[in-house]
């Protein structure tokens, strides 16, 4: 009798760990037009001798990555789009086609995909960009995944594994806004289950900021926009998807550099601290492990700051600066003292590590 | 109050029905780079003055598209690819890099989805393709979506809508084949369900080649080399996913034209005919309307037949003809009467009238 085969379960190895074991099924792309493969946001491969696509996939799933009780079929068409081009941009790429695939559950109807269809258009719209195909079936679960092409000069593209020591490391817009707004939705799901749909009165103006950064989160092409205008290019350049502390350890490990972050310099809405006063939780846990903010981090040479300073004040943050290696991934806290920034963002696989959790 | 909103089901107007209403919510592409969009297998895009790129995306839904009690995960990698690469060379054009998303229950285990990448590892040497990029996320059934971009000179690519009148139309192999094989699957787990595993000895291997189709079906890039190695370019080109029926009809109505399918000249495996018949049903109707063949249908005038006759005599089969629009679709049956050939092909919206439902 043979002995019983024994299982590694997903959970054990973590979403990093299974792709890290997938890729090594694959194993290394000989077609030498690649210039990237499943290592960065996106895939990079040349058209021509000057120019570049780049490609990029994102599902999003009922129960998993959605809740249709709160999300609205528009926002969820829009939201599939964003985070598919903030992969682009996060190449410095411009998107130019998507296609976008459905499983539909049979109980949906066509109006409710219509209304999806429209928060697409107004995604391809906003982002100059063109739906050129797709495939509609039938499923029990609610499935939206969506690829992009984008493209570019060779020589525009930036990868996460540029980061210098000395550089400055930069976030295009305020952090943890999104988790903020998805927990007022749980919040407020709740409360109307307890209460009843009689006796609840919703107050969700309040958190109107918070909540449409997690419905509807633009994807920031207008940062990369700006950077061709004022012919800068980033050193390193990923996209604020799992939270920036994971973001930030993606950057130094592709780098092979460290990195300090000031926790004071953060940027934080008014509405995402108050909802976290509310909530009773510390904002900067949601600013570095909330996830969902789409905003771009991006580290570039110190001097190069110049070049952009004609921007509104708004339009990105220093939050940091790249170090040696040996230095590791740190944050200064409040107090003064420094400890290790460990990824710690969300886990599909492992929901009950997410938030705040810092996977050691 | 308000009048009730009405709300329309998707089975009440099916997968076409569906995908036309949503190309109309997003209207037509204004970006003149798109040289064919949701119209035909794949997209079509402009890379350089002489080169475009084809862009597709197919999805396999466990419970609809597959079932894993009898499906190898190896095969579901290498279907999954080869679906999408059918897609592909249904344009006349190359693959050459894939996404692949996955949406994973819990309980499935790594070395499994290990598997699922041998399958999707062999195909992309089968097709000399590369695996650039995907999302693995938690779901709680089992999905699997791949996009396959590929690459042409403009002047190869082969539309729908090219088919003229007095061409002949013909198919890369014999149909019918893969819902042989799904019927001598289905037919095998009943029958261990009914009798328990101690109790039954499955007897598959009459049906070797007809299951070997289903679960892993090849595309026939093969047959677009072959023409281009005998400077030959169809007028017209689409691949068998969903029955012969369905696809002479999608290829008369995009070229505006009629057609006249000879029920004689199907081509047709002897083990697809001991399958029908072993399961009491007519074999034209497996060929007809079975879906999931993966071959080639293609229109070219008769006279550019002369150019493929150091071809084998396997390597294609002359299964009809394109005549006027007014003539209509028509299939000559055994009898030498000729009916009308309705589409008739599989709808996942629509199950209880697949295979051999025809739709009005």
């Amino acid at each position: 009798m043979e002995p019983e085969q024994q299982f590694t379960s997903i959970q054990d190895i973590g979403e990093f760990g299974l792709i890290g074991h997938l890729r090594g099924v694959l194993g290394e792309p000989e077609d030498d037009s690649i210039l990237a493969g499943i290592s960065d946001d996106a895939a990079v491969y040349r058209v021509d001798d000057e120019r570049v696509h780049v490609l990029t996939t994102d599902a999003m799933i009922e129960g998993i990555h959605f809740d249709r009780t709160f999300m609205p079929m528009e926002h969820l068409g829009f939201k599939a789009i964003s985070i598919n081009v903030s992969d682009i941009v996060a190449m410095n790429a411009e998107p130019r086609y998507a296609t976008v695939t459905m499983g539909v559950p049979q109980q949906v109807p066509v109006e409710a995909l219509g209304q999806l269809y429209e928060g697409v258009k107004q995604a391809c719209r906003a982002y100059d960009m063109t739906v050129v195909g797709g495939d509609t079936t039938a499923a029990h679960q609610f499935t939206l995944s969506v690829t992009v092409v984008g493209a570019a000069q060779e020589d525009a593209i930036v990868y996460r594994s540029g980061a210098q020591p000395g550089d400055v490391l930069c976030v295009t817009g305020d952090l943890g806004a999104s988790f903020a707004g998805l927990k007022a939705l749980v919040e407020n799901r709740e409360m109307l289950q307890e209460k009843g749909e009689e006796n609840f009165q919703p107050n969700l103006d309040r958190f109107n900021y918070v909540i449409q950064r997690h419905l509807a989160p633009p994807a920031q092409l207008k940062a990369i926009r700006d950077w061709a205008a004022h012919d800068l290019t980033p050193n390193a350049l990923i996209d604020i998807s799992d939270g920036l502390a994971s973001e930030v350890n993606h950057i130094c490990e592709a780098s092979g550099v460290g990195a300090l972050v000031h926790s004071d310099k953060l940027p934080l809405a008014q509405e995402t601290m108050d909802a976290a006063q509310h909530f009773g939780e510390d904002v900067d846990v949601f600013a570095l492990f909330g996830g969902e903010d789409y905003e771009l981090l991006f580290a570039l040479p110190e001097e190069k700051l110049d070049m952009l300073s004609d921007l509104p004040p708004d339009a990105f943050f220093v939050v940091g600066r790249v170090t040696e290696k040996d230095e590791g991934v740190l944050i200064e806290q409040p107090s003064g003292e420094t400890v290790p920034l460990r990824p710690g963002g969300f886990d599909h696989f492992r929901p009950g590590e997410a938030n705040g959790g810092g996977r050691a």
